[in-house]
């Protein structure tokens, strides 16, 4: 007899990206922002740093969630913080989905949208995107959502960085009888948003993340916004404080810098156009990305783990999975100019040797 | 028919001790060292502020969980880190004990426990302390601990700081079946500790805090050590990034000032015993702690809740709960010298007025 859970003793663990501790790298495997938080913050931040840190944080975020609120059109009340937006989705399996209950993701998707089904227990259905990583909702799609309980829909998808159409997110959405959580991680990098259907539908929660287009992946805070009885409910399943103080003080900052945060997003976008465009000028496939990174592959002979691993030998580390409908691919994060075109380089260079 | 699982429905959210932003209370209700971290620790973290908030953090904090290895004599993977032991305890419930499995908890305890086991539908086992809430591990009790997948103890004991004779723990361990997880969050301030039992035993976790004796609450740090095979499952379910950037540096800065850690722990145990038998003088009841907080019943005729709520009114707030064999006392956390001298006079004029 073991002491530990069978499922968890059967799952594995969600494997993050590599986090090199060597220097010289250049890092386009995790989506970070390529650049600092504006120097207001960081100024905010050291400023916060005081003996307080002997007390407890505000449990409910309340002053960042009203700033928040106030941004995106919310009361307080409608919007829960995490300790990063994987916390959030955690939050919304426990509160929305029970063991043995249906959990619907697509796929290719999150991977941790599975990991977090296993921990709980929960029965996996698996939604197909079609060949364009699109959501078509037609009838045997549909018959799929029958029963479920919670289902994510990353928005732009990733890997993919694809924008999903509105009409059919909104099928899906109509035709659950469960919770849906659209989990925009990516959004601040789209021209467009679902913020509506969260709050429109009675069932839809729509999660962001500072980590991406806010430059605070190291400080971890995420956030939800929906009907007011679901974010209760996420209320009564977070830890109490959740969210550490510093980083409470620190995502306020940053929403306070907007000018910064629209500067930063618009450069990443047109390096994205760029790189996009360069990529397929060498004969790359690149679906058109809506998020801070491409997802690319190149042109034969050179498959994409051998583009990796090439990449990886000239210290340039993007990300690949060998999983299916996604192993000829590789995952490109946007990072500076200079680090895009150390990756063009290398690139270029790569796909010329294996020609000759 | 609700979005929201039919448990948390039903259930309580944790109710953690108020958080009051008023300014000039003294404010001994929810057990933080009234200290700050050292200045060593303040500076460390300040460095620590930079550009590279946009990364992710150490997903393992494997410098952290070094340290705390060396310190306390376990290899770094018998370690996992946690955003606040919270999370430590959480992941307990979620690494060893499934919706319907038994979950066992002592009671006047950590409050948090019957909340954790409601969140993941378990079922909860009450285990009684006895009249001096201490463990007495004869035949009814050892009884309830059948087919038991999970039991915590707290280790000295909250609310009523009592340390629980290491005997009769060892009895609870040595007839679980399931895992057993010593919560010693306030253990520092006592004279012992029972890390022995999480290398002994290999159904033992011993899970400890940055927030009480390390002035570290804001930032969010817990621990746990114990056998291979049982950390390996809480790392499968801990969420990748559970503690950021600042929070890891901050925590190994505390590691490395232990002189600061001493002197203060000493300092705060010195009141402790000053307040004990300053309080015992004037009527009081008072257990003896092991804690960083005394749990004490007035002399007649002032009740508990007369006592909460006059020293309310005079700007001090202390803990008190409305439940079933605490409610006629209160919880007073271990202020400064001057704080607590605040805290007496107010007192004194209570018991005093009340006579009258």
């Amino acid at each position: 007899m073991s002491y530990i859970r069978k499922q968890v003793q059967r799952m594995s663990a969600y494997v993050p990206g590599e986090q090199p501790k060597a220097a010289g790298l250049i890092k386009l495997n995790t989506n970070e922002n390529p650049y600092p938080p504006s120097p207001k913050v960081i100024e905010a931040v050291r400023a916060a740093i005081d003996g307080r840190m002997r007390l407890y944080p505000d449990p409910t975020a309340s002053a960042l969630r009203q700033k928040l609120g106030k941004i995106y059109g919310f009361d307080a009340d409608q919007i829960v913080v995490g300790n990063g937006c994987d916390d959030i989705l955690n939050l919304c399996v426990r509160g929305f989905c029970g063991e043995c209950e249906k959990l619907a993701y697509f796929w290719p998707s999150y991977s941790l949208y599975p990991v977090l089904a296993n921990i709980q227990g929960a029965t996996q259905v698996e939604l197909p995107l079609d060949e364009n990583f699109q959501i078509t909702a037609h009838a045997p799609l549909l018959q799929k959502l029958d029963g479920v309980k919670l289902v994510f829909i990353t928005q732009p998808n990733a890997p993919s960085g694809v924008w999903l159409q509105r009409v059919e997110l909104q099928r899906v959405i109509e035709e659950t009888k469960g919770v849906v959580v659209i989990d925009e991680a990516y959004v601040d990098f789209a021209a467009d948003n679902c913020l509506d259907f969260a709050r429109e539908y009675p069932n839809v929660i729509v999660a962001r993340t500072f980590s991406k287009a806010f430059s605070f992946a190291g400080m971890r805070v995420g956030w939800a916004a929906g009907p007011r009885d679901l974010i209760g409910a996420l209320d009564k399943v977070k830890d109490s404080y959740n969210v550490n103080r510093i980083s409470q003080a620190g995502a306020e900052a940053t929403l306070e810098d907007w000018d910064y945060f629209l500067q930063n997003t618009k450069k990443i976008c047109a390096t994205r156009q760029r790189i996009t465009d360069a990529l397929a000028k060498r004969g790359f496939f690149v679906y058109p990305s809506a998020a801070n990174f491409v997802f690319a592959r190149p042109p034969a002979p050179v498959t994409a783990k051998q583009w990796f691993d090439a990449l990886r030998e000239r210290n340039v580390l993007v990300r690949w999975w060998d999983a299916d409908r996604i192993r000829d691919y590789a995952r490109v994060s946007i990072g500076t100019d200079e680090e895009m075109d150390k990756f063009l380089e290398a690139s270029t260079a790569i796909i010329e040797k294996a020609k000759r």
